[in-house]
C-alpha cells in the first residue's frame, strides 16, 4: 500500500516522463502543458490509484484513468477560469489571461479530448468506465451552469446549494474512486460505497472551504479572511444566515450585500455567528465527514488496506487553512 | 441502399424523437438544442451511415456513431463561432451572441461530452473507434489553432494551407466514413480506403468553397461574391496568387490587402485571374475529386452498393453556389 505523498510523487514523475501533449503546434500545446505543470495536490488521480490499490496492485488501466481524470479536471479549470474572469490560478496567470480567450477555449477543448484519449486506453470495463466518466463530466458542466445561474439569484436554498456543489465538485472525486475500483474488476457494491465515500468527502471538503474562507486562521491562511464575503458569493454560510435570520438580522445582511465599506467582512462574520450559520456549517462538515468515513468502513476490504484512503481523507478534512 | 435524402431525413427524425439533451438545467441545454436543430446538411452523420451500409444493414452502432459525430461537429461550431466572433450561424444568432460567452463555452463543452456519451454506446470495435475519433478530434483542434495562427502570418505556404484545411475540415469527414466501416466489422483496407475517400472529398469541397466565394454565380449564391477577399482571408486563391505573382502583381495584391475601397473585390478577382490562381484552384478541386473517386472505386464492394456515396460526392462537388 502506498501513501498519498508517494502516489502523488509517482504521478508527477509519470507526467514529466510521459508528457501527455505533443510539441506542435506549440501555440496550442505550450499553454496546456504550462497549466498541467502548475501542479495542485493531484487529489483526484491519487484517489483513483488508491481505490485501485484496495483490490489489486496498481494497474496500467488505473494510471490511464488517473491521467484522464487529472486532464479532465484541468480542462474544467481552464474553462471555469474564463467564465469566472479569474486572472490567476495557483498564483500564476490563467491561460486566457496569458494567451488570450481563443487559447483558453481551444486549450481547454484539446485537454478534454486528451482526457478521453487516456481513458480509451483502459482495457478492463471500458464501457462502464466511459459511461460513469461521461455522466460525471455532464454533471460537472451542469454544476458550473447552476453556479453561474445562482450568481444572479437571491433566493437560492441550502438544498440547491448542496446540489450545485455536489455536481460541481463532489461527483468527480466520487467518480475517481469508483473508476479505480472498476478497472480492478472491483465488484458493484464496493465500487458504489467508494463512490458514496468520495461524494460525502467532497461535500465535507467544500463546506469546510466555505467555513475557512470566513473563519479560518488568518495567520495560517496567508491572506485576509472573507474573500467570499467581499465577492458576495452565495456560500453555505450566507444562505444559512439568511435562512436563520430574524427581520433585523436579515436587513443587516441585505445591507451588507450592497455595501462596500471597510467593516463589511467583520460585520458579516458577526451576523454569521449571531444567526448560528457558523455552527451549522461546522456541523454539516462533521456530518458529511462522518458519512464519508462510514461509507469507507462499509467497503468489504480489510481495514489495513483502507488506511491510505482514510489518511488522505483526514488530511483533507483536518486542515485549518 | 438508401439515398442521402432518405438518410438525412431519418437522422433528423431520430434527433427529434430522441433529443440527446435533457430538459434541465434549461439554461444549459436549451441553447445546445437550439443550435442542433438549426440543421445543416448532416453530411457527416450520413457519410457514417452510408459507409456502414456498404457492408451491412445500418446498425444501432452506426446510429450512435452518427449522432456522436454530429454532436462533435456542433461542439466545434459553437466554439469556433466564439473564436471567430461570428454573430450568425445558418442565418440565426450564434449561442454566444444569443446567450453570452459563458453559455457559448459551457454549451460547447457539454455538447462535446454528449458526443462521447453517444460513442460510448458502440459495442463493435469500441477501442478502435474511440482512438480514431480522439485522434480526429485532436486534429480538428490543431487545425483550428493553425487557422488562428495563420491569421497573423503573411507567409503561409500552399502546403501549410492544405495541411490546415485537412485538419480543420477533411479529417472529420474521413473519420465519419471510417467509423461507419469499423462498426460494421469492416476490414482494415476498405476502412482505410474510405478514410482516404473522405479526406480527398473534404479537400476538394473546401477548395471549391474558396473558389465559389470568389467566382461563384452571384445570382445563385444569393449574396455578393468576395466575402473572403473583404475579410483578407488566406485562401488557396490568395496564397496561390501571391506565389505566382510577378513583382507588379504582388505589389497590387499587397496594396489591396490593406485597402478598403469599393473596387477591392473586382480588382482582387482580376489579379487572381491574371496570376492563374483561379485555374490552379479549379485544377486542384478536380485533382482532389479524382483522387476521392479513385479511392471509392478501390473499396472492395460491388459498385452498385457504392452508388449512394458516389451520388453524395457528386452532389457536394457539383454545386455552383
Amino acid at each position: 500500500m502506498h501513501s498519498f505523498q508517494t502516489l502523488a510523487a509517482s504521478f508527477e514523475e509519470r507526467l514529466s516522463k510521459y508528457p501527455p501533449f505533443p510539441e506542435e503546434p506549440n501555440t496550442l500545446y505550450e499553454p496546456c502543458q504550462y497549466l498541467l505543470q502548475l501542479g495542485g495536490k493531484r487529489v483526484r488521480p491519487v484517489l483513483c490509484l488508491m481505490a485501485n490499490e484496495l483490490f489489486t496492485e496498481i494497474s496500467e488501466d488505473a494510471w490511464h484513468a488517473a491521467l484522464g481524470i487529472e486532464l479532465f479536471h484541468n480542462f474544467t479549470l481552464i474553462h471555469d477560469d474564463i467564465m469566472d474572469k479569474a486572472p490567476l490560478r495557483r498564483g500564476n496567470p490563467t491561460i486566457h489571461a496569458r494567451n488570450g480567450l481563443t487559447a483558453g477555449i481551444l486549450c481547454g477543448d484539446v485537454t478534454c479530448i486528451y482526457a478521453y484519449e487516456s481513458m480509451a486506453n483502459i482495457t478492463t470495463a471500458l464501457p462502464q468506465v466511459l459511461h460513469l466518466f461521461n455522466r460525471t463530466a455532464i454533471e460537472v458542466c451542469e454544476g458550473q451552469q447552476l453556479d453561474m445561474d445562482y450568481e444572479t439569484r437571491s433566493d437560492v436554498t441550502l438544498e440547491e446549494y448542496i446540489r450545485m456543489i455536489t455536481l460541481k465538485t463532489s461527483v468527480l472525486l466520487a467518480c475517481s474512486l469508483k473508476i479505480g475500483a472498476l478497472v480492478s474488476g472491483g465488484l458493484g457494491d464496493n465500487a458504489n460505497k467508494l463512490y458514496a465515500f468520495g461524494k460525502n468527502l467532497g461535500l465535507a471538503f467544500q463546506l469546510q472551504d466555505d467555513y475557512l474562507d470566513a473563519f479560518g486562521d488568518t495567520t495560517k491562511l496567508g491572506k485576509q479572511n472573507g474573500g467570499d464575503i467581499l465577492a458576495n458569493k452565495k456560500t453555505f454560510l450566507l444562505i444559512k444566515a439568511l435562512e436563520n435570520a430574524d427581520a433585523g438580522q436579515r436587513k443587516g445582511i441585505e445591507e451588507l450585500l450592497v455595501a462596500d465599506g471597510p467593516g463589511k467582512v467583520q460585520e458579516m462574520l458577526a451576523l454569521f455567528t449571531a444567526t448560528g450559520a457558523d455552527t451549522a456549517c461546522r456541523d454539516a462538515v462533521t456530518a458529511y465527514s462522518k458519512l464519508a468515513f462510514e461509507c469507507l468502513e462499509d467497503v468489504a476490504i480489510p481495514s489495513k488496506r483502507k488506511e491510505p484512503l482514510a489518511e488522505l481523507a483526514h488530511y483533507l478534512l483536518m486542515r485549518d487553512r
